[in-house]
This record gives C-alpha cells, structure tokens and sequence, in this order.
C-alpha cells in the first residue's frame, strides 16, 4: 500500500501517491489510458520544462503574474528541465492527441513543487494554480506542439547531428586512407569498370554530408513555435508581444535560434515541419542503409565472400557456429534504417488528419520523431565507433579481382568500338581467358596498344 | 562502483555487474550497442525461456544430455518464464540482427543461475556452459525466430484478441440498443438516406468481428517454428525428431497449438508469416480508425457539431478552456492505428531484405509486431471501456436532423422518376421548404401518396 | 472540330462527341477533373458491365422492369464486357471518391447502346434511361465496390495467380535439380554451414507456396459483393432478395464463387476486405523481393562476385561496357516489389478514411490493388520465364567456395566443444590454412576422427 | 502482319516494326518485359532528347566527333524533345534498372533518325551509331539517372508549382474575403474559442505557401546533374570538363539552373536527392489532404452537417439520390494525397536498395516522383478552379453556430478563475441554457461584466 494524497480537478477528488508531485489530471489520465509501454520521452518532458519557465518570465516582465510566484515556478520549472523530476511523467503516449495531460502533468508537478518551495500544502492549488498560474497565457493546444518543436531542436543538436558528423568525418577519413586503391566497380551487383575504394567511400562520405544538409536545411521550421496561438490559433487570453516574447526567452534557455511561428493557426491545426523534417530523417536512413549494407557486402567471407574489406571482429557471431563474425553493427544500422521508414510512414499519415484548428496526433508525432532522430544519431555513432573506424582493406583481394575483371574493355571501346569491344569480352567470358589474349586474337589491337590502352590507374578518371 | 565478477568467451574476459546472472556476451552487446531506449520486449524474454526449456526437456529425452543438467536447465528456464529475471535482460533491440545476443543472454542466465541451484560458481560454465549445453541443439538463427512466433501467439491469446472480442461486444450491444432510432445517413460527408443508428453500429461490430477473424486466419502460419533449423535449415547438430519434438513441447508449456515448420530454409531466411500477420494487424488498424472517427464525428459538438452522439466524459478537456470535454479516447486510438500502420510499413521492408539463409531483422521485426499487439490490444480495451461502453444517442437531434433530410428524395423516384425527383430535392434546398411542399407544388405527387411513399422507417431495407 | 451531340442531365445539355457512347455525366467528369493520366482500368470497365447485366436479369426476374427492355440492357452490358467499348470510358481514377462518375460512365454507355439497339436517338435516355433503368435498384455506393471486387476476383485467377504458379512451378523444378549440389551456406552474408543448392531453392518454392496459399485465404472476402447495399447499406430501392439473386448472376458470369456481402454498412464504408488483400499482396512482394534479390548476388560476377549460379543472357547490359550482362529481370522484379509497397501503404492508408455510411476512395483504392496484381502476377512469369528457367549452378564455382569454408568446424563442436571449435575456426583464419590443419595441431582431434566428423555430406540434415 | 525490318545488337538480328525509328535492344525490351500498363513517362522520353543533344553538342565543342554528325544528332534529339518521337518509346517502367534500355531506345531513334537525315540506311547503324556516337561519352548509369533530374525539374517548373501557386493564391484572396466573418473554432473536433473563418484559410494558404517553399528548396539537389560520371562515376571515357560543359548545355536547354554534381560516386549509386524531393511531395500532401477535408467537412449538409461553407455544385452527385451534390473535388484531392504517401513508402525504399556502384530502381523511382508530382499539380488545379474559388461562407449559419458556443467561456477565465469558469460552461451546458445566465446565477459576474468581457470580437486576438 503507498501512501496517497487527495488531489482534485473539475471532475472530482482523487488519490495520488503521496511521494509524487503530480496532480488529478496526471493520476487521471494514468487511470484512463491503460495502453501500451512507451512514455513520453524524456526529452518531451524536459522541453515541457523550457516552456513554462520562459512563460513564467514573460508572464513577470508583461506583468500578468505577481513576480514572486513567477520566479518560483521558473525555479522549478528549471528543476524539471534539470531532469529532478523525470520520475514524475508517468504519463504513456497513448493519450489525449493534444498532449493536453501531459501538459497538465507538468503544470502539476511545477504548482505543487511552486508550492513547497512557497511553504504551502501540496495540492492545495495555493498559491499556486496549475492553470490560473503555471499556464497562464498558454493553452496544450500552444504549449505541447512547441514542446515538441524545442525536443526535437535541442536532439538535432545533442544527439542527431553529432552522430551523423562522427560517421562523416570516419567515412572521409576512409575515402582519404583508400584513396590509392584501385578496385573493381560493381553496378547491378555484376563486375564494371574499375575505380578507388577511396572514391567509392567517398561517395558515402558525400550521402551522409548531404544528410546533413538536409536535416540543417529542415531546422528552421522546426524554429517556429506555436507558443502564443493558445487554444485555436488566435492568441486569445495572451497580451500583444508575448508570442516573441515567449520565444525569444526560449531560444535563450536552449541557446537555440528558436522564433514565433509567423501563422499560428497553421501551428497547431498541422505539423507539416515535422513531417518534412521526418522525410529528411526518412532521407538519411535511405543513405545509411546504403552504407551499411555497401560495407557488409564487401566485407562478406571471410572466404567466400566477396572479401574486399575487413570489418572489425567485435563479438562471437553465433552460438552454434564457432568463430564466426558478423557484421552486426551493420544489422543494427539497417534495422534502425527500416524502422525510421516505417516511423515516416506514420508521421505523413497523422500529419495528414488533422480536424479544423487542431491536428490531435501530437504525442505520438512527437514520439515517432525523436526516436527516429535518437536511432539514426545513436546509431551512426555506434557505427563509426564500432566498424567504420576500424575497416580496413583487403588489398590482396582487391587487386586479385580488379585485375581478372571483363570489364576493363571499356577502355578500348573508344578505340575499336563498341561492338568489337563486346566480342573481346564475350569471348574471353566463354574461354576463361584474358582480355588481352583474345583482343591480340581477334585482331583488334597488338600487345603494346592493348597495354596503353587498358589500363586501370588510366580509368579512373576523365582524361585530359 | 557496482562490485563486478568477471566473465569470459572467445573474446576474452569481462567485468559484468555481481548481481547479474548475465555473462560475457551480453555484456559485451551492452558495451557495443548504445542505440536507443528500445529494450527487447518482456514478451520476447519469456519465450526465450519457454523455447530453452523445451529444448533441455527434449534433449533429455533424446539422450543428449545428462538428465541432471538438463532438468537443472528446464528449472532455470521457467524462472525465466516465470518473470523472475526480467531485470537480467538488458540488452536492446538495436543489436545483431539474429537477436545472437539475446539468445546468449538467455543462455548465459540460464546457465550461471543452474550452476547456482547446482552448487557451482557463477561465471566458470561449469557444469553448465551457455553454449554446449543450455543452447544445445540450437542456434541463435532457429531460437530467436522461434520465441519471436511463440511471443506473438502468446500476445494474441492474452492481449489482441481480447481486446478487439472486448470492442466487438460492446459494438454488438450498442446495435442493439440503437436499433430502433431512426437517422440520416451520410455519404461523401453529405446527407444521404436514412438507417438506423443500429444498422450503423452493426457496421463497425462487423469490421471487429472480421478483424479477429482475420487475426485468427494468420495464427497458423505463427504457430510454425523455426526450431531445429539451427544455423542455415539444415538442422545440423540437431538428431531426427528433434524439431518435432520440440515444438510439441512448447505447445504443452503455452497451451497454444504450436508446430515445426514444414520448410526450416523459409522460416529462417524469411519471415513471410509476420509480415502477413502485421498486414492483418494494418487492416484491424484500418477498422477502428473509421470506427474511432466516425464516433467522435458524431459525437462532436456539444451545440456546434454533428452532435448525433453523447461520449462519456472522462477528463477536463483542455488546460485553457473551462468545462471542455474531449474525444480523448478516440485519439488514443486513432494515434495507435496511425502508429501501427506505420509499423506495418517497416515490417514489409525488414521482412523483404533476408540475405540468402538467413534475415537479419529479427528484433526489430518482432519488436513492432509485438507493440502493434499490445497497442491495438489494449487500446481496443480503453476505447470500450472508457467510450463505447458509456456512449449514448441524442436521440432529439439525431430526429430533428433526419427529418429535415432532403434525401428522402430517394423513395419517390421509382414513383416520378429520377429526373423529377431531382427537381423536387433542388427547389426544396434553393427555397429551404420541404420536400413535401415542393413535390406537391411542382405536380408530382399529391400529398397522400407522398406521405404514402415518403417513410423513413420504410426507407432502412429493402421492400418486400 | 470532333462532331458533337447533345446530351444532358439535371445539370443541363452538355456537347459529348457524337462518335462516343457517353452522356453527360461522363462528359462533365472528363471537364471537372483534368488529374494526372491513370484511367481507370480496363478490368474496372469490364467489370462494370458484369455488374449491370446480372443486375438487369435479376430486374427481369424480380418483375421490375420490362422484360424486352432488361435483356436489351443486358445486350449492350455484354458488349462492355466483351471489350467493345473500352474506349467509351474516358475517366480518369482521380474523380469522385464512390466511383459515381465512372458507374454513370457504364449506365450512360449502356444505356446509348440499347437505345440504339432498339432504335431509339441516342442521347434521348427512352426507352432507356441510364438512372432509371440501366441503373435500377443501384447506387454508385453498392455497384462500384463491387465491380471492384469483380475485378478482383477475375484478375487475381487470370494474372495474379498463374503468374505465382508458374513462378512456383519453376522454382520446385530448380530444387530437384540441384538437390545434389551442397554449397557454403550464409548468414548474415558471412560463411556459414553448408546446404545443398536444392535446399535453398525450397525454401524460395515455399515462400512461393505460402504466398499463393495466403492470395487464396483473403479472396473469400473478395468474394463477398456490395451490390444490394444501395445508397447507405439499407438496400433502399430494392426488394427483398435482390442482393443474393445479383451476387449468383455474377457468379454466374463470372465462374467465381462471388455471395452477397452479409453487412452492408461494412461493405460500403470500409474496404477492409481490400486492406487486407493487399497486405498478402505485399507479402508476396517480400517473398519475391528476397529471391530475386538472393539470385542476383549469387549469380554475381562473372568474375569477382560469387558466382555460384550462372544466369540466363537476354540483352546487352551496358550502353558503355562492352559485353556486360544484368540480371534485368531480377530488378524489374524487386522494382515491382518495392511499388506493391507503397501500393500497400496508400491501400492502408485510404482503407482507413471512410466517414459515416461510405469510404469515398475507392477508384484509387480499386487502382493500387489491380496494379499490384497486374505488375506481381505478370513480373512473377516473366522472371520465371527469362531468369529462372534459364539458371544454372556453377558446380565447379560452388564446390570451392564449399571446401574451404570456416564454418564446416561446426560439425567438429558436438566433439570438442564450442570454445575449442572456436580456437580451430579462429586459428585457421588466422594463419589461412585449414580447419584439419589447425584442429590437429591444436590437438584436439587426430586426422581421422577430424574426417569422420566433418563431413559436408553429412552437415545438410539432423543425424539420425 | 505489320511490316518489319531487320536491326541488329551483340545478341544477334531482330525484327522490328517497318514504321518504328527503335532498333534490336529496343525490341528485345518489349519481349522480355511483358509487365504491366505503366510506360516510361513522356517526361522522361523528352528528358532523354535534351540530355542526348546535349552530350552532342558538347562533342562538337570538345572534338569528340566529326561537326556533321554531331549537330544531326542534336537536330534528331531535337524532334525527340519536341513530342515527334512520342509514339517510337514503347517501353514499359519494368525492364533493367539502370534504365538502360530507354537509354538505349533513345539512342536507336535518334541514331536512325539521324541516318535517315543523313541519307543512310535506317538499321544500317551507319554513319551514326547508337552507342559509339549517340551514346558518345555516355553510359545509361549517368544519363538516364540525368534525364531523370530533368524531366523532375521541368516538371517542378510546369506542372507542379503552378498548381501550387493557384491554389495558393486562391486561398489567401479566400482569407481576404472571409477575414470578417467570426465563427467557433474546433479543437479535438468539439467546440471551441471563436475565430475568423479568414484566420482559419489563413493557416490553410500557409500550408501551401510553406509547401512550395519546401518543394523549391529540394530543387538545387535535383539540379545536380550525373551526367559526367559514366559507368561508375569515375567519368571513364570522357574527357575533363566534359561533365560541367554537358550540364550547361542542359540549363541552356532548359532554362534551369542545372549543374554537374560535385560527387559522381553518390549521384549513380543513390538517389537521395528524389528520396528528399519525395518527401517534400508528401509533406504537401499531408498539406492539402487537411485543407480538403475541412473544407469538405465545413461544407457538410446541405441540412444536417456543418454547413458553414457552401460548396460549388459540379455535377450530380449520385446515381441514386436525386439533388444530391458531393464534394467531389475534396475526395478527387485526396485520394491524390494518400496515393502521393504509398509512393513515398515506394520511393524511400527504392532509394535505400542501391548496390555497390549504382541504385538499380531508376524507372521506378522515377516514375514515382513523377506521378506525384503530375498528380499534386493537376489535382491542387482542378480543387483551386472546381471548388476553392466558388465556395461561399453560409454566414448565418456560422453565426448561428458561434453565439451558442459555450466555450466563450474561455474569456471569463482570467476575470473569475479556471475552476469557476469551469462550473459555469458545465451548468450551461446540463441546463441547456446560456453561459451569462449561469454566470450570473452563480454569482460570479454581473450582467454588465460579462457583456464586457465575453465579446468574441475581442477574442479573436492577443489583447493591447
């Protein structure tokens, strides 16, 4: 049995327990949404906390507030975003599409910690309200989705974009350390033309560059706040200023360039920046998958593979097969890849449906988004960490299958043409022989022009 | 400083946590995947424990291992199933993608926590060794596949499909009691013909019932186990029988009609039958969306919206607006749907991307079947219990807004013609009279036969 | 300058060219949405005219309309289904959401037509008028949902299902052929145990397998018809009877088992029964995906992939490469694959958006379903017909890579177990020699026990 | 029996058609592709003749080939770009990957296009040969991949973003026109604080105009071009500068500003840069999917809906219910926008699945974002003309639905207090009264206070 408290709201008593800070909408809403295991992410929670604070100031600085209140629930407003009370947001996602309760929970936990600090009685509501004062000026419908907006500016910056750079330098760093190595190309998975290892990373180092761009080049909508357009968009119940006001204090707590939304009905009847900035996120995973599976298909083997790279042994790969090692870092990336799809496919379609002056699929928007920017970041970092780093050529093999290949006879198609070029490679295809064999026998080219002609440092690039 | 011990395999020695019956591996998968919040599901935990006690029941039975051992295994085992080591399973989805690591986890648990209850010490695998003997006859690549499909049919029996059988009778029972109010029915969003409000619930009872139907059609190709498989199909290091054997046991210890896979090479290589059963997942997510919207459509209001329904109050609605009650359910329901689809989307990608014996998107596969189960499970169940169980007909609207339809138009064009009848709907809508006035003004019918053909309790079937 | 005729509807007279068969709906359709360049397809046109003729024997029958005008409607309806006036259905799929224009499409065709037959003027709607006639005891709502799922039916036994077939065919016949061939298995891409080549030809056959079986379990609810729902799913305009006596004459006409759906308000509001056959659609679209995927990279090369099957030549690959030949079919198929995806997400998706008494997307709905039977039906025979008929194994290739795996150590744990066969697999690559070598001179087998054990032969299946 | 004539390739002699330009590879595609009703999009053919006249004029400039033959070519790539080749590029979207053979069908048209000016004999593959001087510096894995980026860029240019425009001017002269206009806001679907129906398409001309901001700034990386790169991004077979000079010759062509991109390696093994574009494309969807949902729920009724906007009467709504007029532009939209997301989950999938050198999804991908873009376009045009413009505000309605609106409550909450404001909605709405009758009953604020303070033409903005 734990011990309770009564809390209390417009329908009625209710018991919470007494250790916690929360309130009767919170307990509430733990009784009525029964459903699933996935929380409110922290960084939800904490973004909930930038929000009242810088609201608490402004509501001192415009005067609304008595400012002794004010500064006590910016305190533990900042409490929150400290992460003091990250055990007291015991709400699910599954809720009210507003995220109205969890805004509520937060308005709670921030009153009667206002409260305490003020030497007041818990629950009381005095004198501190969770609506009359944590709220004041601001509505779920304003204050979640700029929650959202400010989680999900602060990962790009913590967790999104620091992973991506990590595997952006790594990959660089690879295309330079490769650079000398002359490799087989491979298009339609069958042998073409020849090029380095070192361009061939570099055109991964070149997707994840772009990833970057794009998620930077999705930021500034993720900028606008709604914070200001309270229940429908109009403001009502706000003083003239506070909208900019409210963001500005907000950029300052974030030290993020955060501004007020331009239109606020659009702000919170729609979140069309998180569904693009989720399709730049969708774009990234695409990249990725392309990487990862680039690497364990060139890694493949360790004998019968394709065998071109060595990808760091970091686990026993099987519990039946002895000394087998995969490449997991790979299986984990692509894994996260599809799921980043599929959390897209879900944020396009809530993105989709909402009704008049409020889109109602905010928590799981949210959720959706912020998981799919902590995979990809964790993820990439993981994978820098755990196998780009250390891949490393199997230059042997590389240059054994770059040498055999058929495919070097472009080179000589300038010279002969095309349909000549064919018969040498078919040719020496049904034979098993060399290039060089068959084109000398066919009567195409002699052995020295063949030699200056064909040669695979000469492929590389355009000529002069 | 937690106190440690120290573990080891073939990559060498590890400090694990003292308190922790986990081992080398799983230690080392914590170290090399910090990806994410997402642990591997409980669900998956204990059917890691039904399989590895199956398997030590059976290999006790075949001989292949020392009876001691093996029933030291299966009491290990179902302390697993039991819940007992929830804690001691850390490790995330995001790992390799043959779920290796949690199978290793559950092996080296089971193992260090028989050679407790034997007397032995923790971390020196003996007499029981995670590999030779807990996963005897196993690999990772038939085990993980195996708990995968036994999570799922465990999840179905106990969370999905009573929730949705929940929903069905509770819709059943709303149809019934609706089923003499007569209303307007809508088409395109527009006023159409009449039905009753029954005959428009029995719509979405038969949506459920057809959902568990559908559920219920997919269950057998999950009751198919990959077991005895073992690395590639083949079922090598396994004796004849085994995989039987196997899954009969499995079948006594979850009471669910569990089988061996016809073909071991499919059921490694590919997981056709959770991409079927997350399209049969998608489609019930399909259903109570319409179902979800629909009501709350309905419902809206309370003097400004269709209004045709009374939904049970729950919870303050907004944090602004005094007295406003919402949807809330609904949503939660419609965000589940939406999250499921999206689900879906990911699992249709992971299970097309298996790479010759084996696919590699095993924890994130069943990672989001499971939650889509456990979502729409409990979901279905809040949605009853706090919605449609308490939902009520306005039935004063429901009549104004009926008969005021000019859509019962319809009954009288077999009478005047289609044509005619058109003309009496438009002049009624250009003039706001009525039908009835119209019909008899434009000479089309006098007032008797109007009042003759034009009956909505007529108009909801078909004539005799 | 096309020659015109008048024609009209409640809207007013409207110019439709005097060559074609369709009135005004029709014509104002082709004005009101000038979308994109998808017509509806030709199977919907078909279908429709299935649609009107059962419906007008059944009219017959019931006594509702004149026997000599019913069978000439049903004339002109067989001319639609014939092929004769494909194109007299000039919409596009992006008009109204029931499909209303196109259902108009067929009455106002049909209608013409048997005018003409009975020698009437053409545009006079006597003696048959499209609503009042050929559209009688019909609405859009009842008669395109089911066109849609007679189009189903048809196509999924005419395209879909001897495209998988004899794509199954082929793929059992490649098993037994190469059922003697035991090659290097491969999980995670990386060396594993050995299988034979029959062997994982099988699992593909049973993939194959299953997903026929899975298109056979969703087609019952195809099977279930609309017709007899009418405007809202009361049967309005009807008389008792009608929807099962439409439903037989489908069946009828069509040879296909279609029964009258037992919930009306279900079958105009929702398409689930679509949802779901396209979640088995997609299905098979991971099936086939994974295999054409699987035999390209096995069919790798010609000289530095794997190589280990030798694909069927069909074209020249490479407008640059001289001689290089693609596994085009293999990527016209998972290209197929990859589109029936996104077909199944926009499936989901509009499934999920019916309001009230109908789902108001069914041209497009009915437009991703055909397609994605038409591409996987017709993809499925040609690559059976261009790619896998035509395959070869490379046993030379195959028998190498084989006897120098790694992981042939597997057979060697049982004996010595897993930590020693570790030190062997690990040791051996270490210093590139062989398992014997190192087993020996690690001395935990002599040479003899190390080739009675391990034995490819002997790997592919559980010991006795 | 159509005539023929004989062509030829390294595969061997063909026939084909006497009155067709397209030569053997051509013919050899038809064959072996017989999948599906889904050509190369003329887009695509048109991008083709630019990118071909093009490389030929560069060739010139370069001195790759003789002037004659050169400036033929560009003069038969010429009637290629203007439509007069159309009906000469049979192939389907199903073939080779790399588009390949529409690469190759161009070069074939336009080689003996070029023959025929030239006085040749068409087949003769003299003096212009398909691969050797068409193709003169090409390979399909850069051009087609180049035509790709063009033929989206046009389209961008011409279809899409003056759909968007319209539709986004006709909203905001929308807005203009209702800016004076109250009515209730919703939220959750249900009642809330008042707006401007202006505000509220305000949000909706937003949206759009965000949506084509978002478009334009995916367009730069749909500028870069491939084309440089040849078979593997290396540029083999060119000479330097070749790749800048092609891509200004194609902004010549054009007129939009392409240019050659920085790394050939990404541009022919990823397609990124459409996986981006799409998700702009889907992001606008989710965008009009809203817009036209609210309309056509605002514009519900004409008696029993919302019915605060009244809706242009297109065409007769159903063939079943005389009068009835549907919202038929609204469901035309967004079955437009749902199709737009299942091509999204195509194209990111597609775009993840490259291998090695090349992403083998090129006709598919393409004609994806093609459809989208094709489809968003056409259909944001027929909504803007057939439904935007004419729709009307029913202003007594919405007057009617906005004073009875309990929410106005909400302006009383600073004056009297969250909870108090809450009891007096609460009675209102249990007696059927209205709030000042309560408000006052409760003894909360006079009559005059509440005149004052409850004016939703002050609640409709941030107070001074």
């Amino acid at each position: 049995m734990t011990a309770t408290r009564t809390e209390s709201d417009s329908f009625g008593p209710l018991e919470v327990p007494a250790d916690k800070y929360w309130g009767a909408q919170t307990q509430r809403s733990i009784q009525n949404f029964p459903i699933g295991w996935e929380k409110q992410p922290i960084a939800i929670v904490r973004a909930l906390g930038v929000v009242k604070k810088a609201c608490a100031l402004v509501n001192i600085e415009q005067g609304n507030i008595d400012a002794k209140l004010g500064e006590t629930i910016a305190a533990a407003a900042q409490e929150v975003i400290d992460g003091k009370f990250d055990d007291n947001f015991p709400l699910v996602v599954w809720q009210t599409g507003s995220g109205t309760q969890s805004n509520m929970n937060a308005n709670e936990v921030i009153s009667n910690r206002a409260i305490e600090m003020l030497g007041g009685e818990i629950g009381s509501k005095k004198p501190v309200h969770p609506n009359d004062h944590v709220n004041m000026g601001q509505s779920s419908n304003d204050t979640f989705p700029t929650a959202m907006h400010v989680a999900i500016g602060m990962m790009a910056r913590d967790v999104l974009l620091p992973g991506l750079e990590k595997l952006h330098a790594a990959l660089v760093a690879k295309s330079q350390e490769f650079k000398d190595i002359i490799k087989i190309g491979r298009t339609h998975t069958q042998d073409a033309t020849p090029l380095t290892l070192g361009q061939e990373f570099s055109g991964y180092a070149h997707q994840v560059a772009k990833g970057i761009e794009r998620v930077k080049a999705c930021l500034p909508d993720i900028y606008e706040l709604a914070q200001g357009g309270t229940a429908v968009g109009t403001g009502l119940n706000t003083r003239k200023g506070w909208d900019t006001a409210v963001a500005a204090r907000i950029a300052d707590i974030t030290d993020l360039p955060f501004v007020t939304a331009p239109n606020k009905f659009e702000a919170l009847a729609a979140h069309d920046a998180m569904v693009m900035f989720s399709g730049a996120l969708k774009t990234v995973a695409a990249s990725l998958f392309k990487i990862a599976n680039d690497m364990r298909l060139l890694g493949s083997g360790p004998r019968s593979g394709l065998g071109e790279l060595i990808l760091p042994e970091n686990e026993p790969g099987s519990s039946i097969m002895p000394g087998k090692v995969n490449p997991t870092q790979a299986e984990a990336l692509t894994m996260v890849c599809a799921h980043v799809m599929g959390n897209d496919a879900a944020i396009g379609f809530a993105g989709s449906q909402g009704h008049f002056e409020l889109n109602v699929y905010n928590p799981m928007m949210s959720y959706n988004v912020l998981q799919s920017m902590q995979l990809l970041g964790d993820a990439a970092g993981s994978f820098t960490d755990n196998m780009v780093v250390g891949t490393q050529a199997n230059t042997q093999r590389i240059e054994k299958l770059m040498k055999e290949s058929l495919m070097l006879v472009t080179a000589l198609a300038p010279t002969i043409g095309y349909d000549n070029a064919t018969k040498v490679a078919k040719t020496a295809h049904k034979n098993g022989t060399t290039l060089r064999e068959e084109a000398i026998a066919l009567g195409f080219v002699d052995g020295e022009t063949f030699d200056r002609v064909v040669r695979p440092e000469d492929m590389i690039g355009p000529k002069d």
